[in-house]
């Protein structure tokens, strides 16, 4: 189908949440125009319940009247329809990518279920303070990957010279690491324990593709999930 | 690194594992040899806890001296790497390829979670009988997904006219589907309320790619699996 709008871009989403941040970063770094629509979870449109209908869940990239459907998806759609467009999101090279995408799928299965753990499944401050652990372990395994992925610290980014898919998929979570770090009254990304991960956050954020995305009113982003850690109780 | 061996492919796994069971179907399909080294989960070899340090768990794909954990992004190697030889795994295009994905993901997040409760979670039969109901809700959300890549049943597989990424991913489960079915004394697919998908299943288990890799001896399977349900619990 092709017409006028054939190449309209929006994105369903909600400004706290870790996907859709990294769905518009990916967005940012292609220098790519697009509607953004802020849903609210306790009454989701029509346009998102049609658009993720098995998953109803943000975000939602909707381009040329289709939609695709979850985030680490999204960002290798993005790379592939504007693969000549900004920056790579993912290398070349077939064994970096299995690279890229195993620290991808690690941050999305550790980090997320500890941040879980921390914030909206712990029943009093013991279970916290495990779950503040087990995302310290995790974070701890990311220093090395980190360590290997810059050459031992000589790069900025996992994605070396410039911000890749790694860094997307982790940035995207910044914003939560601050409400978290408000809550246990340190960095959740420790410098003292995990000084080049700590330097690597430092950079992400003042990153120009990260600006007005991720982001850093913390109390303002605590105050929102603290709203939706009542509704969801 | 070039040189004598350079290209010899091996794959560390165990028989029974899906996850497994999809790499191999995928290097037949490219029509790749490769040396399968069958790994005790009770005592694995220094390989494997050297080439998955992380999660130390099967497959591993071993090329070129370089070690590709995690399934999916083993099969996604294997097609990126071996673009020019067979059939293609993804689709080229980028939407079709988020949809593969999609269903992919989802078949990992639903189906394996209800297969664990099916066998390995559940202490009692209410408690099988609801793992079992869930795996049927999804199922009955892949005969809808089915339905659409098939154009309406008129193509054979996810993939259209060949076997396609979808299909090897949920083919991989078809040996545990076996056992699940012995247990509870009837098809996982049922044929009456998902038909497309028994059909689907029929023709994946007798494709060239899949034989001799997806177990057929359901007694086989069965026991394999009762013992390592004895040992983890």
């Amino acid at each position: 189908m092709a017409g006028a709008g054939a190449n309209d871009l929006k994105v369903l989403g909600v400004w706290t949440s870790p996907f859709v941040i990294r769905v518009r970063i990916a967005l940012n770094m292609k220098g790519l125009a697009y509607e953004y629509v802020e849903e609210d979870l306790g009454n989701k449109s029509a346009l998102l319940l049609g658009s993720n209908p098995v998953h109803k869940s943000v975000p939602v990239l909707l381009h040329a009247w289709r939609a695709i459907n979850e985030s680490q998806i999204i960002l290798q759609y993005i790379d592939e329809v504007w693969a000549g467009t900004g920056p790579a999101v993912l290398p070349s090279d077939p064994y970096e990518r299995a690279v890229a995408r195993f620290w991808a799928a690690y941050i999305d299965d550790k980090v997320r279920s500890a941040w879980l753990g921390m914030l909206f499944r712990c029943k009093n401050e013991e279970e916290r303070a495990e779950a503040v652990a087990r995302a310290g372990e995790a974070l701890d395994t990311l220093e090395g990957a980190f360590r290997d992925c810059s050459e031992g610290g000589k790069k900025p980014f996992f994605g070396g010279d410039g911000i890749g898919f790694v860094d997307v998929v982790l940035g995207g979570y910044l914003g939560w690491f601050g409400a978290v770090g408000k809550i246990i009254g340190r960095r959740l990304i420790d410098p003292a324990r995990t000084p080049l991960l700590a330097a690597w956050e430092d950079r992400f954020r003042a990153a120009d593709v990260a600006k007005g995305v991720v982001p850093d009113d913390v109390d303002k982003v605590l105050a929102f999930l603290q709203t939706l850690l009542a509704v969801s109780k």
